[in-house]
């Protein structure tokens, strides 16, 4: 018996809601996670005690505010096991992070004739911005090959990593298909040929211990909205001389460090990607998020997305007339599904109708789509604050879905 | 008499704070605004009660979400007399924003030997990317001259306007100097001569009533932070031509009409420009600082905020001692000052020890410094919660500087 890890009613209120008369069953943290109190109160209390501008005034008030920020940013590198705070950068979110590393140093580093490694599972954010790089600088795509469950295995990567690879841009966990890739390994295989990783880890750091040095990325980007945090704020590391090297993309505002009328010189690492007033409020509580989740412990929470997961899968997998994607395990967080016959929107609102939050369409990853050969999938996604109770909801929704199409 | 526009200790809670004995002054609204109760409270309701991601579920709380953020751009779109709300793009900020402009637009419409106008009192959010776009299409950049107040007369518009003139980009109030600049006859002369006209609003939106058909401006920037609203948050308004023209600069999410593994097609704006999951709560809280403004109203607030600015001026030049910079009128907002052998740094030590709040340096405007003569400066800011007692603060707290520094 899985019951939620933290006391779900004192933490979530959102989650005491009725929806059309049945207690509100949140499976959508894959778009976005609810948010604790702890982390409003955090917000909360920076507007009302210390709101400034950072890094710009000697007042009190912007002393207090530029602290905090600052051990913000020392949380959410202590978090990932940076090794020093400037190596996180903060970002609106994921996209934005992978959208800075392909300008500022995917430019640089990737030239006609080379080739940029992509899985065919990528959200669109870590597709396009590795698109559009190829197409500026003369360079090609190639992905590597899934097998027949949505997995990679190190022949895969073995295939599609060559000495032509400069840039290998890889999700940690889809955000369909809940499959955990082999980050390491493709670490190995693009750094023997002097490339670079950069990974997607906009479902993989909430739900899994994440120490970026064992990962072996060069870049990793992730969201603070699907880890408990505000939306507007998310994080990129990066490895520090590659920081260092790559250029700014934002100007303006304090990346600088000297500026004359025709020219300018940056600021170091963090302040020369973070150009203009950053999102304060919400890197404040992206810290607290990062409290939240550290005090429930994140091996705890992998167990319990990963165990969750499985579950569902199982149990889908068990109905008649439903197709599940993805291996049976490992399997995290997320589950695709689709009923025989109903378009996965519809699934969504006969849900909706019972109080069960899924999402339905392509989850911006229309490539991934094209390969399973479905234009859409329904998903259920779970956190810290789900359990086998929501399961069962899942299982009685899907149920009542296919009595009410009569399937 | 000029009293606060509003009931503060209601509104603001953060200015009844007491900073080293002394109630606290606020005159840093130039950097930061303090936010209303109402603002934190919709923030809040919407995370307690309908947050979801927007823009891809069908589920309850996702049309609520996506409900409220479409509401808010519309209401963002009032608020400066936009035609459509679609011509309003959510971004972190005005710098942002402005980025945004230079990379998306400014690449198709500026090419090798034409000329970018700007003003020497920009700040660097609406120079930097300037200079790096002449320096990626081989342009130039002209600037218009100053008279001796900061003013920008007809006259030297027209000097530095020319047929060569491919974008102009000016602020319409001066974060240092309170200038008022003339964005009409700037916008009309560039037109004529089949240029674009970009103005940086971040210290214009929240101060005086915007109509950008009025204005005359092609693209307009502007943050929600600098207007009670919360920060990572601001809009960046264009035409709805341009737009439409313009390319997007990050790509992933929900930006999208059609990807496969080698190419992408875009979606409509504003999405267009929107990739990511985008600050939800801080448009929300955007669309709820709209609704306090326009409830105070923004004629009222510009007359405040120009009869502060003023009165600050007058007496802070009647105080020996003290040099004051930009125009005695029109000056809204910010007063920028220094007093005769003390690093503004200090000056802003001691009022913090008065617990008044102003910032000292070069306010992101270095090559305004540099036509000053100074190195830094301090500045007052005021907004709708100061008063002429405020003032009579700032006057006292310059007379203990002075004591202090025995000036």
């Amino acid at each position: 018996m899985t019951k939620p890890l933290v006391d779900v009613s004192r933490d979530f209120p959102i989650l005491n809601r009725t929806i059309n008369g049945h207690r509100l069953v949140w499976l959508d943290s894959a778009a976005t996670s609810q948010k604790p109190t702890a982390v409003l109160k955090a917000v909360e209390r920076y507007y009302e005690e210390s709101n400034a501008n950072v890094l710009r005034s000697v007042h009190t008030l912007a002393s207090e505010a530029t602290e905090e920020f600052n051990a913000a940013r020392a949380k959410v590198a202590g978090f990932i096991g940076a090794n020093r705070p400037e190596e996180v950068i903060f970002t609106r979110g994921t996209t934005e992070g992978l959208n800075l590393v392909a300008r500022g140093f995917g430019d640089q580093v990737v030239h006609g004739g080379d080739e940029i490694v992509l899985s065919p599972m990528e959200h669109h954010s870590n597709l396009i911005p590795w698109q559009q790089l190829a197409r500026r600088q003369g360079a090609t795509l190639r992905y590597i090959q899934l097998a027949p469950d949505g997995t990679i295995s190190l022949e895969a990567l073995e295939q599609a990593i060559t000495p032509k690879t400069r840039i290998v841009a890889l999700s940690r966990i889809s955000n369909v298909l809940g499959t955990i890739n082999p980050i390491r390994e493709a670490a190995d295989l693009v750094h023997r040929h002097g490339g670079y990783l950069i990974v997607d880890g906009a479902q993989s750091v909430p739900h899994e211990p994440t120490r970026v040095e064992e990962l072996g990325a060069d870049f990793l980007a992730f969201s603070g909205h699907k880890m408990c945090a505000p939306t507007g704020i998310g994080a990129l590391w990066g490895k520090h001389a590659l920081l260092d090297q790559m250029e700014p993309v934002i100007f303006g505002g304090e990346m600088i460090s000297y500026v004359d009328r025709e020219e300018a010189t940056w600021a170091e690492i963090p302040a020369k990607f973070e150009g203009g007033t950053p999102n304060i409020a919400g890197a404040i509580g992206l810290g607290a998020a990062v409290d939240y989740l550290n005090q429930v412990g994140m091996e705890a929470i992998f167990e319990h997305s990963r165990s969750l997961g499985e579950k569902a899968f199982q149990v889908l997998q068990g109905i008649d007339g439903v197709s599940v994607y993805g291996p049976a395990s490992p399997h995290a967080g997320a589950v695709a599904f689709n009923i025989d016959g109903i378009h996965p929107h519809d699934v969504a609102q006969v849900f909706d109708a019972q109080g069960v939050a899924i999402r339905a369409g392509h989850h911006c990853a229309q490539p991934l789509m094209q390969w399973l050969g479905v234009g859409s999938t329904a998903r259920a996604s779970f956190y810290l604050y789900n359990g086998d109770e929501d399961i069962e909801r899942l299982k009685e929704a899907i149920l009542e879905t296919k009595r009410y199409f009569r399937r």
